[in-house]
Protein backbone atom coordinates (compact mmCIF):
# COMPACT_ATOMS: atom_id res chain seq x y z
CA UNK A 1 0.00 0.00 0.00
CA UNK A 2 2.92 2.31 -0.14
CA UNK A 3 1.66 4.33 -2.77
CA UNK A 4 -1.83 4.81 -1.04
CA UNK A 5 0.06 5.90 1.72
CA UNK A 6 2.51 8.23 0.10
CA UNK A 7 -0.78 10.19 -1.42
CA UNK A 8 -2.10 9.90 2.35
CA UNK A 9 0.87 11.32 3.60
CA UNK A 10 0.85 14.03 1.07
CA UNK A 11 -2.48 15.21 0.98
CA UNK A 12 -1.92 16.39 4.66
CA UNK A 13 0.61 19.72 2.86
CA UNK A 14 -3.04 20.76 2.58
CA UNK A 15 -4.73 23.49 5.10
CA UNK A 16 -6.87 22.21 7.35
CA UNK A 17 -6.30 18.21 6.67
CA UNK A 18 -5.36 15.72 9.12
CA UNK A 19 -4.43 11.84 8.69
CA UNK A 20 -8.18 10.96 8.78
CA UNK A 21 -8.94 13.42 6.71
CA UNK A 22 -6.48 12.55 4.28
CA UNK A 23 -7.58 9.36 4.34
CA UNK A 24 -10.79 9.88 3.53
CA UNK A 25 -9.77 12.12 0.44
CA UNK A 26 -7.56 9.40 -1.13
CA UNK A 27 -10.21 6.93 -0.81
CA UNK A 28 -12.52 8.67 -1.92
CA UNK A 29 -10.70 9.59 -5.13
CA UNK A 30 -9.06 6.33 -5.40
CA UNK A 31 -13.20 5.05 -5.50
CA UNK A 32 -15.40 7.36 -6.87
CA UNK A 33 -13.12 9.84 -8.77
CA UNK A 34 -10.16 8.72 -10.57
CA UNK A 35 -10.62 11.69 -13.66
CA UNK A 36 -10.65 14.41 -10.92
CA UNK A 37 -7.69 12.81 -9.29
CA UNK A 38 -5.70 12.82 -12.39
CA UNK A 39 -7.03 16.68 -13.27
CA UNK A 40 -5.99 17.59 -9.98
CA UNK A 41 -2.69 16.42 -9.93
CA UNK A 42 -2.18 18.04 -13.33
CA UNK A 43 -3.71 21.24 -12.01
CA UNK A 44 -1.43 21.34 -9.68
CA UNK A 45 1.64 20.42 -11.10
CA UNK A 46 1.16 23.16 -13.94
CA UNK A 47 0.17 25.77 -11.11
CA UNK A 48 2.82 25.00 -8.94
CA UNK A 49 5.54 25.59 -11.50
CA UNK A 50 4.38 28.22 -13.56
CA UNK A 51 2.23 30.62 -11.28
CA UNK A 52 4.08 33.50 -10.36
CA UNK A 53 3.92 37.30 -9.31
CA UNK A 54 2.60 39.77 -11.22
CA UNK A 55 5.30 42.53 -11.49
CA UNK A 56 3.50 45.13 -10.44
CA UNK A 57 0.78 44.54 -8.16
CA UNK A 58 2.54 41.02 -6.98
CA UNK A 59 -0.82 39.18 -6.90
CA UNK A 60 -0.86 35.88 -8.44
CA UNK A 61 0.05 35.30 -12.34
CA UNK A 62 1.31 33.27 -14.57
CA UNK A 63 2.25 36.16 -16.89
CA UNK A 64 4.58 38.95 -15.92
CA UNK A 65 1.80 41.26 -15.31
CA UNK A 66 -1.44 39.94 -14.25
CA UNK A 67 -4.66 40.89 -15.97
CA UNK A 68 -6.03 43.37 -13.73
CA UNK A 69 -2.74 45.60 -14.21
CA UNK A 70 -2.74 44.64 -17.65
CA UNK A 71 -6.48 45.92 -18.26
CA UNK A 72 -6.97 49.26 -20.38
CA UNK A 73 -10.24 49.78 -18.47
CA UNK A 74 -9.08 50.35 -14.89
CA UNK A 75 -8.70 53.60 -13.61
CA UNK A 76 -4.67 54.24 -12.44
CA UNK A 77 -5.68 57.03 -10.54
CA UNK A 78 -6.60 54.54 -7.40
CA UNK A 79 -4.24 51.65 -6.03
CA UNK A 80 -6.05 49.59 -3.71
CA UNK A 81 -3.51 48.21 -0.84
CA UNK A 82 -4.21 44.66 0.47
CA UNK A 83 -2.38 42.03 2.17
CA UNK A 84 -3.53 39.06 0.34
CA UNK A 85 -4.88 37.85 -3.26
CA UNK A 86 -7.69 36.06 -1.42
CA UNK A 87 -8.38 39.56 0.11
CA UNK A 88 -7.96 41.01 -3.54
CA UNK A 89 -10.89 38.05 -5.09
CA UNK A 90 -12.92 39.22 -2.30
CA UNK A 91 -13.23 43.06 -3.10
CA UNK A 92 -13.33 42.32 -6.79
CA UNK A 93 -16.44 40.29 -6.49
CA UNK A 94 -18.12 42.44 -3.29
CA UNK A 95 -17.19 45.98 -4.82
CA UNK A 96 -17.77 47.61 -8.39
CA UNK A 97 -13.99 49.38 -7.70
CA UNK A 98 -12.24 49.95 -11.28
CA UNK A 99 -8.87 51.10 -9.78
CA UNK A 100 -5.92 48.78 -9.42
CA UNK A 101 -4.11 46.75 -6.86
CA UNK A 102 -1.17 46.52 -4.80
CA UNK A 103 -0.86 42.93 -2.75
CA UNK A 104 1.79 42.94 0.24
CA UNK A 105 1.53 39.37 0.36
CA UNK A 106 1.85 39.58 4.03
CA UNK A 107 1.51 42.69 6.98
CA UNK A 108 4.37 44.20 8.78
CA UNK A 109 5.69 41.90 11.60
CA UNK A 110 8.91 42.50 12.35
CA UNK A 111 9.34 39.97 14.60
CA UNK A 112 8.71 37.13 11.70
CA UNK A 113 11.59 39.47 9.77
CA UNK A 114 8.37 41.20 7.90
CA UNK A 115 10.04 44.59 7.26
CA UNK A 116 8.70 46.63 4.57
CA UNK A 117 10.80 45.29 2.00
CA UNK A 118 9.28 42.19 2.64
CA UNK A 119 6.09 43.41 1.57
CA UNK A 120 7.51 45.50 -1.36
CA UNK A 121 7.01 48.79 0.42
CA UNK A 122 9.92 49.90 -2.01
CA UNK A 123 8.60 49.11 -5.44
CA UNK A 124 4.64 50.93 -3.97
CA UNK A 125 6.90 54.23 -3.15
CA UNK A 126 8.23 54.10 -6.47
CA UNK A 127 4.80 53.83 -7.82
CA UNK A 128 4.10 56.55 -5.21
CA UNK A 129 6.59 58.64 -6.67
CA UNK A 130 5.49 58.08 -10.56
CA UNK A 131 2.68 60.77 -9.38
CA UNK A 132 -0.11 58.47 -11.33
CA UNK A 133 -1.73 57.40 -8.33
CA UNK A 134 -4.27 59.86 -6.60
CA UNK A 135 -5.54 57.85 -3.85
CA UNK A 136 -4.15 55.30 -1.65
CA UNK A 137 -7.27 52.70 -0.84
CA UNK A 138 -5.63 51.13 2.05
CA UNK A 139 -7.41 47.63 3.01
CA UNK A 140 -5.01 45.87 5.52
CA UNK A 141 -6.83 43.82 7.81
CA UNK A 142 -8.20 45.38 11.36
CA UNK A 143 -6.05 43.58 13.19
CA UNK A 144 -3.05 45.63 15.18
CA UNK A 145 -0.14 44.09 12.93
CA UNK A 146 -2.60 45.17 9.74
CA UNK A 147 -3.44 48.82 11.65
CA UNK A 148 0.64 49.21 11.72
CA UNK A 149 0.58 48.42 8.45
CA UNK A 150 -2.14 50.74 7.18
CA UNK A 151 -0.53 53.60 9.68
CA UNK A 152 2.86 53.31 7.81
CA UNK A 153 1.17 53.01 4.22
CA UNK A 154 -0.83 56.34 5.07
CA UNK A 155 2.95 57.88 6.26
CA UNK A 156 3.97 56.82 2.97
CA UNK A 157 0.97 58.09 0.74
CA UNK A 158 1.44 61.50 3.00
CA UNK A 159 4.80 61.43 2.28
CA UNK A 160 4.50 61.58 -1.78
CA UNK A 161 1.06 63.70 -1.51
CA UNK A 162 -1.14 61.10 -2.24
CA UNK A 163 -4.70 61.12 -0.73
CA UNK A 164 -4.91 58.00 1.65
CA UNK A 165 -8.40 56.51 2.49
CA UNK A 166 -9.05 53.23 4.82
CA UNK A 167 -11.36 50.96 4.55
CA UNK A 168 -14.41 52.16 7.02
CA UNK A 169 -14.81 50.10 10.24
CA UNK A 170 -18.14 49.57 12.07
CA UNK A 171 -21.45 47.49 12.75
CA UNK A 172 -21.76 44.47 10.15
CA UNK A 173 -24.98 45.30 7.59
CA UNK A 174 -27.19 42.73 9.02
CA UNK A 175 -25.33 42.76 12.34
CA UNK A 176 -26.98 42.99 15.71
CA UNK A 177 -25.95 45.27 18.50
CA UNK A 178 -26.51 42.61 21.04
CA UNK A 179 -23.55 39.79 19.58
CA UNK A 180 -21.08 42.29 17.94
CA UNK A 181 -17.89 42.05 19.99
CA UNK A 182 -17.02 45.31 22.22
CA UNK A 183 -14.31 46.36 20.30
CA UNK A 184 -15.77 46.50 16.95
CA UNK A 185 -19.13 48.31 18.98
CA UNK A 186 -16.65 50.84 20.72
CA UNK A 187 -15.14 51.77 17.37
CA UNK A 188 -18.28 51.87 15.56
CA UNK A 189 -20.13 54.36 18.24
CA UNK A 190 -16.99 56.54 18.86
CA UNK A 191 -16.84 56.84 14.65
CA UNK A 192 -20.91 57.87 14.26
CA UNK A 193 -21.88 60.06 12.00
CA UNK A 194 -24.50 62.76 11.53
CA UNK A 195 -27.40 61.55 9.26
CA UNK A 196 -28.04 64.15 6.64
CA UNK A 197 -31.82 63.78 5.60
CA UNK A 198 -31.28 66.71 2.92
CA UNK A 199 -28.71 64.67 0.74
CA UNK A 200 -29.44 60.83 0.34
CA UNK A 201 -26.21 60.72 -1.49
CA UNK A 202 -23.88 61.52 0.87
CA UNK A 203 -23.93 58.63 2.85
CA UNK A 204 -23.33 56.05 0.02
CA UNK A 205 -19.86 54.86 -0.46
CA UNK A 206 -17.95 56.04 -3.70
CA UNK A 207 -16.45 54.01 -6.02
CA UNK B 1 -5.65 33.64 -13.60
CA UNK B 2 -6.53 31.13 -15.46
CA UNK B 3 -3.73 28.08 -14.13
CA UNK B 4 -5.14 29.36 -10.53
CA UNK B 5 -8.82 29.10 -11.13
CA UNK B 6 -8.14 25.37 -12.91
CA UNK B 7 -6.55 24.38 -9.55
CA UNK B 8 -9.18 25.91 -7.19
CA UNK B 9 -11.88 24.52 -9.55
CA UNK B 10 -10.16 21.49 -9.17
CA UNK B 11 -9.34 20.90 -5.48
CA UNK B 12 -13.05 20.65 -5.49
CA UNK B 13 -13.00 17.18 -6.25
CA UNK B 14 -11.90 16.45 -2.89
CA UNK B 15 -14.42 15.77 -0.03
CA UNK B 16 -15.78 18.35 1.87
CA UNK B 17 -13.72 20.87 0.03
CA UNK B 18 -15.78 24.01 -1.17
CA UNK B 19 -14.90 27.43 -3.25
CA UNK B 20 -13.76 29.15 -0.33
CA UNK B 21 -11.50 25.89 1.13
CA UNK B 22 -10.35 25.39 -2.26
CA UNK B 23 -9.22 28.90 -2.60
CA UNK B 24 -7.54 29.14 1.05
CA UNK B 25 -5.66 25.45 0.20
CA UNK B 26 -4.47 26.96 -3.95
CA UNK B 27 -3.21 30.35 -2.27
CA UNK B 28 -1.33 28.21 1.22
CA UNK B 29 0.32 25.79 -1.46
CA UNK B 30 1.58 29.10 -3.93
CA UNK B 31 2.50 30.93 -0.93
CA UNK B 32 4.38 28.47 1.82
CA UNK B 33 4.94 24.98 0.43
CA UNK B 34 5.10 24.79 -3.25
CA UNK B 35 7.48 21.61 -2.93
CA UNK B 36 4.82 19.88 -0.74
CA UNK B 37 2.12 20.96 -4.06
CA UNK B 38 4.35 19.24 -6.39
CA UNK B 39 5.07 16.17 -4.60
CA UNK B 40 0.88 15.94 -4.13
CA UNK B 41 0.85 16.41 -7.84
CA UNK B 42 3.14 13.33 -8.08
CA UNK B 43 1.62 11.39 -5.43
CA UNK B 44 -2.14 11.88 -6.99
CA UNK B 45 -0.78 11.15 -10.47
CA UNK B 46 0.70 7.95 -9.48
CA UNK B 47 -2.02 6.74 -6.72
CA UNK B 48 -4.76 7.38 -9.43
CA UNK B 49 -2.72 5.44 -12.13
CA UNK B 50 -1.38 2.41 -10.58
CA UNK B 51 -3.56 1.56 -6.99
CA UNK B 52 -6.03 -1.11 -7.94
CA UNK B 53 -7.51 -3.38 -6.19
CA UNK B 54 -6.27 -6.77 -4.83
CA UNK B 55 -7.74 -10.21 -6.55
CA UNK B 56 -7.85 -12.21 -3.34
CA UNK B 57 -9.62 -9.38 -0.49
CA UNK B 58 -10.64 -6.54 -3.08
CA UNK B 59 -9.03 -4.24 -1.11
CA UNK B 60 -7.18 -1.31 -2.34
CA UNK B 61 -3.23 -2.71 -3.43
CA UNK B 62 -0.80 -1.27 -6.57
CA UNK B 63 0.43 -5.14 -6.57
CA UNK B 64 -2.30 -8.21 -7.99
CA UNK B 65 -2.30 -9.02 -4.08
CA UNK B 66 -2.36 -7.04 -1.06
CA UNK B 67 0.29 -7.19 1.45
CA UNK B 68 -2.04 -8.97 3.95
CA UNK B 69 -3.12 -11.01 1.96
CA UNK B 70 0.12 -12.41 0.39
CA UNK B 71 1.60 -12.50 4.27
CA UNK B 72 2.66 -15.76 5.77
CA UNK B 73 2.24 -14.89 9.26
CA UNK B 74 -2.00 -14.39 8.76
CA UNK B 75 -4.31 -16.88 9.92
CA UNK B 76 -5.86 -17.98 6.89
CA UNK B 77 -8.64 -19.92 8.61
CA UNK B 78 -9.98 -16.15 9.67
CA UNK B 79 -11.78 -14.21 7.09
CA UNK B 80 -12.96 -10.42 8.18
CA UNK B 81 -15.54 -9.09 5.75
CA UNK B 82 -15.55 -5.25 5.69
CA UNK B 83 -17.16 -2.72 4.32
CA UNK B 84 -14.24 -0.07 3.07
CA UNK B 85 -10.45 0.01 2.93
CA UNK B 86 -10.80 2.62 5.59
CA UNK B 87 -12.50 -0.09 7.99
CA UNK B 88 -9.96 -2.44 7.22
CA UNK B 89 -6.91 0.23 8.51
CA UNK B 90 -9.14 0.76 11.67
CA UNK B 91 -9.32 -2.81 12.69
CA UNK B 92 -5.77 -3.25 11.90
CA UNK B 93 -4.75 -0.16 13.74
CA UNK B 94 -7.09 -1.68 17.21
CA UNK B 95 -7.48 -4.99 16.89
CA UNK B 96 -4.71 -7.94 17.41
CA UNK B 97 -6.75 -9.58 14.68
CA UNK B 98 -4.09 -11.86 12.62
CA UNK B 99 -6.64 -13.39 9.99
CA UNK B 100 -7.22 -12.11 6.56
CA UNK B 101 -9.81 -9.92 5.57
CA UNK B 102 -12.41 -9.54 2.66
CA UNK B 103 -13.66 -5.69 1.50
CA UNK B 104 -17.07 -5.29 0.21
CA UNK B 105 -16.75 -1.91 -1.18
CA UNK B 106 -19.87 -1.07 -0.03
CA UNK B 107 -23.05 -2.60 1.77
CA UNK B 108 -25.95 -4.29 -0.24
CA UNK B 109 -28.68 -1.82 -1.40
CA UNK B 110 -30.45 -3.14 -4.63
CA UNK B 111 -31.94 0.11 -4.88
CA UNK B 112 -28.46 1.76 -5.70
CA UNK B 113 -27.79 -1.25 -7.67
CA UNK B 114 -25.30 -2.77 -5.08
CA UNK B 115 -26.16 -6.57 -5.46
CA UNK B 116 -24.25 -9.53 -4.06
CA UNK B 117 -22.43 -9.51 -7.47
CA UNK B 118 -21.38 -5.86 -7.21
CA UNK B 119 -20.22 -6.53 -3.78
CA UNK B 120 -17.97 -9.20 -5.13
CA UNK B 121 -20.07 -11.70 -2.99
CA UNK B 122 -19.87 -15.04 -5.77
CA UNK B 123 -16.38 -14.62 -5.33
CA UNK B 124 -16.60 -14.86 -1.42
CA UNK B 125 -18.87 -17.94 -1.75
CA UNK B 126 -16.51 -19.40 -3.59
CA UNK B 127 -13.50 -18.53 -0.74
CA UNK B 128 -15.85 -20.30 1.38
CA UNK B 129 -16.49 -23.47 -0.75
CA UNK B 130 -12.57 -24.00 -0.88
CA UNK B 131 -12.54 -24.91 3.14
CA UNK B 132 -9.84 -22.73 4.32
CA UNK B 133 -12.01 -20.18 6.52
CA UNK B 134 -13.20 -21.80 9.29
CA UNK B 135 -14.71 -18.45 11.36
CA UNK B 136 -16.01 -15.38 9.01
CA UNK B 137 -16.14 -12.17 11.16
CA UNK B 138 -18.91 -9.88 9.78
CA UNK B 139 -17.82 -6.22 10.61
CA UNK B 140 -20.20 -4.54 8.16
CA UNK B 141 -21.43 -1.45 9.74
CA UNK B 142 -24.31 -1.04 12.68
CA UNK B 143 -26.78 0.75 10.31
CA UNK B 144 -29.91 -0.72 8.23
CA UNK B 145 -28.04 -1.80 5.06
CA UNK B 146 -24.94 -2.60 6.58
CA UNK B 147 -27.29 -5.17 9.15
CA UNK B 148 -28.97 -6.51 5.85
CA UNK B 149 -25.63 -7.34 4.63
CA UNK B 150 -24.25 -8.89 7.76
CA UNK B 151 -27.59 -11.21 7.66
CA UNK B 152 -26.69 -12.02 3.99
CA UNK B 153 -23.84 -12.85 4.68
CA UNK B 154 -24.48 -15.07 7.59
CA UNK B 155 -26.74 -17.31 5.51
CA UNK B 156 -23.91 -17.86 2.68
CA UNK B 157 -21.57 -18.86 5.60
CA UNK B 158 -24.32 -21.05 7.14
CA UNK B 159 -24.83 -22.60 3.45
CA UNK B 160 -21.21 -23.19 3.22
CA UNK B 161 -20.63 -24.78 6.98
CA UNK B 162 -18.69 -21.69 7.88
CA UNK B 163 -19.02 -20.25 11.88
CA UNK B 164 -20.05 -16.84 11.33
CA UNK B 165 -19.81 -14.15 14.03
CA UNK B 166 -21.03 -10.46 14.09
CA UNK B 167 -18.86 -7.50 16.02
CA UNK B 168 -20.34 -6.79 19.49
CA UNK B 169 -22.76 -3.70 19.75
CA UNK B 170 -23.39 -1.81 22.71
CA UNK B 171 -22.06 0.93 24.95
CA UNK B 172 -18.80 2.31 23.82
CA UNK B 173 -15.70 2.23 26.41
CA UNK B 174 -16.36 5.39 28.57
CA UNK B 175 -19.74 5.73 27.53
CA UNK B 176 -21.64 7.82 29.88
CA UNK B 177 -25.68 6.05 29.24
CA UNK B 178 -27.21 9.45 29.61
CA UNK B 179 -25.51 10.69 26.70
CA UNK B 180 -26.02 7.22 24.44
CA UNK B 181 -28.73 7.00 21.90
CA UNK B 182 -31.67 4.87 22.85
CA UNK B 183 -31.48 2.53 20.07
CA UNK B 184 -27.43 1.85 21.10
CA UNK B 185 -28.96 1.80 24.76
CA UNK B 186 -31.83 -0.46 23.97
CA UNK B 187 -29.69 -2.96 22.08
CA UNK B 188 -26.99 -3.17 24.85
CA UNK B 189 -29.67 -3.75 27.53
CA UNK B 190 -31.44 -6.66 25.49
CA UNK B 191 -28.02 -8.12 24.58
CA UNK B 192 -26.83 -7.96 28.85
CA UNK B 193 -24.72 -11.10 29.56
CA UNK B 194 -24.13 -12.71 32.93
CA UNK B 195 -21.04 -11.29 34.85
CA UNK B 196 -19.33 -14.39 35.59
CA UNK B 197 -17.28 -13.54 38.89
CA UNK B 198 -15.56 -17.20 38.82
CA UNK B 199 -13.69 -16.88 35.83
CA UNK B 200 -11.56 -13.21 34.43
CA UNK B 201 -10.83 -14.62 31.68
CA UNK B 202 -14.31 -15.32 29.79
CA UNK B 203 -15.17 -12.09 29.19
CA UNK B 204 -12.36 -10.83 27.41
CA UNK B 205 -12.28 -10.70 23.65
CA UNK B 206 -10.40 -13.66 22.23
CA UNK B 207 -8.65 -12.72 19.07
Amino acid sequence: MALLEQLIDALRVLPGVGQKTAQRMAYQLLERNRDGGKRLAQALEAAMQRVGHCERCRTFSEDPICVICASAGREPSQLCVLETPADQVAIEAATGYRGLYFVLLGRLSPLDGRGPRELGLDRLAERLAQGEVRELIIATSATVEGEATAHYLAQLARKHGVRASRLAHGVPLGGELEYIDRGTLAHAFGSRHAVESSDPTSSGASQ
